[in-house]
């Protein structure tokens, strides 16, 4: 029996449906604690929401971590929930919850939700964060409550959709990427982690090659976006441990005009 | 004793009004339980205030819940508590609470907020939300706390201001009704119920005719916006039971530039 | 041991930073109760963020509070965790925390968090809201957990960095201050209390004198912003206790075009 629920939508906070979501929760497992992961995932952006719920599930308890961004709901995707570690995940079939899954050590088992007694009724088509997710992962969290195959007929792990990771290939003298998201400050993160400019013998400290589409420049890789002066451009490792271009003090993402999906190629200079 | 308070209003998330009043219940009922309906109503929009309540109420525990979407605060105005079913509804008596308590099964008993020693003092003529709402609502949930009668003079039910609710007219062969409200995906809410298009004979999988100011259309009744191609326009039951008009993955109040109140008519396409 | 946590940042709510803050928390303390102050403040915007949260501390329950608005994070400003009455800020040394440390009765001692022990590794340069201040907060708030001084060395008081607050100059005749913010309904607060309007003997109900910038204009005194029609200009004393200049449902800011730090002179009429 867990006693943490974290809810990831992209259902916005100018209506009640956030709202509606939390106060089912409530009402079924006073007990759990709710955390907001986020709401404001663009409509309909799996790939955002998945980027955001895989970068954050590390900092959070386990749980029962709902994710809700659905451009199908009502449609023929199915509903699931999917262990991994000591979590559980609970969404559309969508790839939304797949790299979350993956960063929490890969599926070991999964279950779609189909028993509907576990759901609020009548099912709203348009709602089944408040209507079928929400509900179920209360009584998950009620101690003596319900169990994953009690949910339905499992699910073979590797029948479960997977988004297709943002690539990224590291290759003799370079390594190509693309952008993966664009955060509140501007800062756009690259698919190219780390640890990949280190295996190019690139140290923070040091002068990036940088093709951006077919726009090259050199960029200062530094610790920090606070590490060159505000207004310049800079490279450093985010705390997602993903290389990142930022302004200090500003946007870069609207600098450069840089869609997420974007190619990126980044070397040594020398 | 109830322990959930929930807290609608148009603060919004850009100042530290909404931990103001966090604070003041968390420092009075530290057992509470506080749920957030919404702080992005509009300023000053009491219609859309009263409608996400209404639509989210049902979905909440029972508890003391406080609306604070307050033009005329200072003003001549007077503050009440509202008992209807199980729930406590504290606000101003200006029709925002109505279509709640309505919802919750009507004013069973009312109350002025007049008793100032349950506020904290001074209290500020601009924010009654921290001063009189929150305080009022801990109060109440405190064991061996504040019943009803202690707040102030009853007020007759009959006497509490009703927000008119939006309208629906059945007629021989349409239905006559206006937009309610439109929700961050861009779905239009209008004021007629699935259940009059059943009466009408209609059914999902149908064609409806669709008058929306002087232009007219038609369009597939579908169970939800996600059973058209994307980009295409659809009507379908929404979450609280009302027909909506959507584009799948698009905006269809952007699109159709209907605003709240805006006159509607459907009926069946032969 | 202290068992709420309260956050104000500058992350926004478009990514999950916050709830990896929570999560941090929760893992660490699953008893504290957190209280989000604001996560709206301005990018980078140390001097807004003070505001918010020096207003919004007197109604906040006595525990630890988080500020992270931080624009050179990862640079060399030092963190800091400060004791001011029964109260422990913890954030960056750059102000943001002056006067809410000042408004809750002045520093009475103060670390510098060095025992990187306490913190999650490793640290990111960028965001030492996850990984710097909510551990700490989390483990002072556990029973048996850490003590102050066990965070490093202590920091003499009066090398703090103090903020300079919004000057407010009372004259004879007169009273000079400035724009200090604007929330969100576009009412413009001033550097100027309600108690330096009454060392003029000025009143509510009178017409105060007003220059903004160059401009000169009479307003009304009055109680609240709803003591005038819509559309019009008013001065009021705010909920911080603070002269506002509003336009009773309009937004002052932008009919008047006043950006925080802009000059400002009231003086009684006659």
């Amino acid at each position: 029996m867990t006693s943490v629920i974290t809810l990831l939508t992209d259902y916005g906070l100018e209506d009640g449906y956030v709202a509606a979501c939390h106060g089912v929760i409530a009402g079924i497992a006073p007990q759990a604690r709710v955390i907001d992961v986020c709401h404001l995932i663009p409509s309909g952006d799996v790939r955002r929401g998945a980027a955001v719920l895989a970068q954050t599930i590390p900092y959070l308890p386990a749980g029962v971590h709902i994710g809700a961004v659905d451009p199908g709901a009502g449609g023929a995707r199915r509903a699931v929930a999917v262990e991994a570690g000591d979590r559980v995940f609970i969404g559309p079939d969508n790839g939304l919850l797949s790299w979350a899954v993956h960063a929490s050590g890969g599926a070991r088992a999964a279950y779609e939700l189909s028993n509907e007694e576990h759901f609020l009724r009548p099912v709203s088509p348009t709602f089944h964060g408040r209507d079928v997710f929400a509900p179920v992962a209360a009584r998950l969290c009620v101690s003596g409550g319900l169990r994953l195959a009690d949910l339905g007929p499992e699910v073979p792990v590797d029948r479960l959709v997977i988004l297709p990771e943002p690539t990224s290939l590291l290759r003799e003298g370079s390594v190509e990427g693309e952008v993966v998201s664009v955060d509140r400050y501007g800062n756009t993160q690259l698919s190219i982690a780390a640890g990949d400019l280190q295996a190019l013998g690139i140290q923070v400290g040091d002068t990036l090659g940088v093709w951006l589409g077919r726009r090259q420049m050199a960029l200062p890789y530094r610790e920090t976006y606070a590490a060159v002066p505000p207004g310049e451009l800079v490279a450093f490792a985010d705390s997602a441990g993903l290389i990142a271009i930022a302004v200090n003090s500003g946007d870069a993402a609207q600098r450069l005009g840089l869609p997420p999906g974007a190619h990126v190629r980044l070397s040594p200079t020398r």
